[in-house]
């Protein structure tokens, strides 16, 4: 699968929690032969939980693993401090971001700590965080903590 | 309450862990007051959830809050770079930590960063997660990634 098919599941994920009332960002992790090991999306809302960022509900529906150098996270939106934490403790070897317009997160720091990173600088993620962002932002500053 | 007293709650909660048959490494986040906000401890074994380090636990069982400055993480070891992300992405001012002799995480970087780390070096803390990776040392590596 090429990246922007790659992308195309945490958009995917990105609308479902869109639609459920909740913070419009989407997450999944591949392998290296890009079967897909694990998807999901913020669930802030949903669950009342503050944890369970678009990055960590991927990385939790994946399972546990012995180890992750093969994987390649991909996500919606650039990644948070926390989730860029995951990535490097994790040793997951790649990042494909949408877009980091609307928030810049840790992905240059993982780059700098070897992690391969990709930003495809896509319009629909740049719309549909700018939009989020403009209706709801106290949800989501919230959300990064501000 | 002193530093000790704040441990204690993080130690139980590693001890709750170990008990059920999981990674021994508690955690707790308190305010300010010292009043109790949340407390967890590694289940990874316990749920299969990869993503509910200690610190993460803590933090979700804490609910959702508009913001953590005045709040303190305690944790029975240096917290990986997972939940130093936590810490630093949601503002958490403070991390007391049992000990570092047995993992060296992200504390001196969440220091670098403006967020007030204590170190206690509890010999119990030390010798808990010692006779952990002894014991253990493919469940642990499995845990940070290693």
């Amino acid at each position: 699968m090429v990246d922007t098919d790659l992308l195309r599941i945490a958009v995917e994920e990105a609308q479902a929690g869109l639609a459920e009332g909740g913070i419009p960002i989407g997450a999944a992790l591949f392998d290296s032969d890009g079967t897909l090991l694990g998807r999901g999306h913020n669930r802030r809302v949903q669950d009342d939980d503050p944890a369970m960022h678009a990055e960590t509900s991927a990385f939790r529906n994946a399972g546990r693993r012995a180890n992750y150098r093969g994987t390649t996270m991909v996500t919606t939106l650039s990644p948070c401090w926390y989730c860029s934490g995951l990535v490097r403790q994790f040793g997951i070897g790649r990042v494909l971001v949408g877009e980091a317009r609307t928030f810049q997160g840790g992905h240059d720091w993982l780059a700098e700590h070897g992690v391969e990173v990709t930003i495809l600088d896509d319009p629909g993620c740049v719309a549909m965080m700018t939009e989020f962002i403009a209706a709801r932002p106290q949800l989501w500053f919230e959300d990064i903590g501000k």
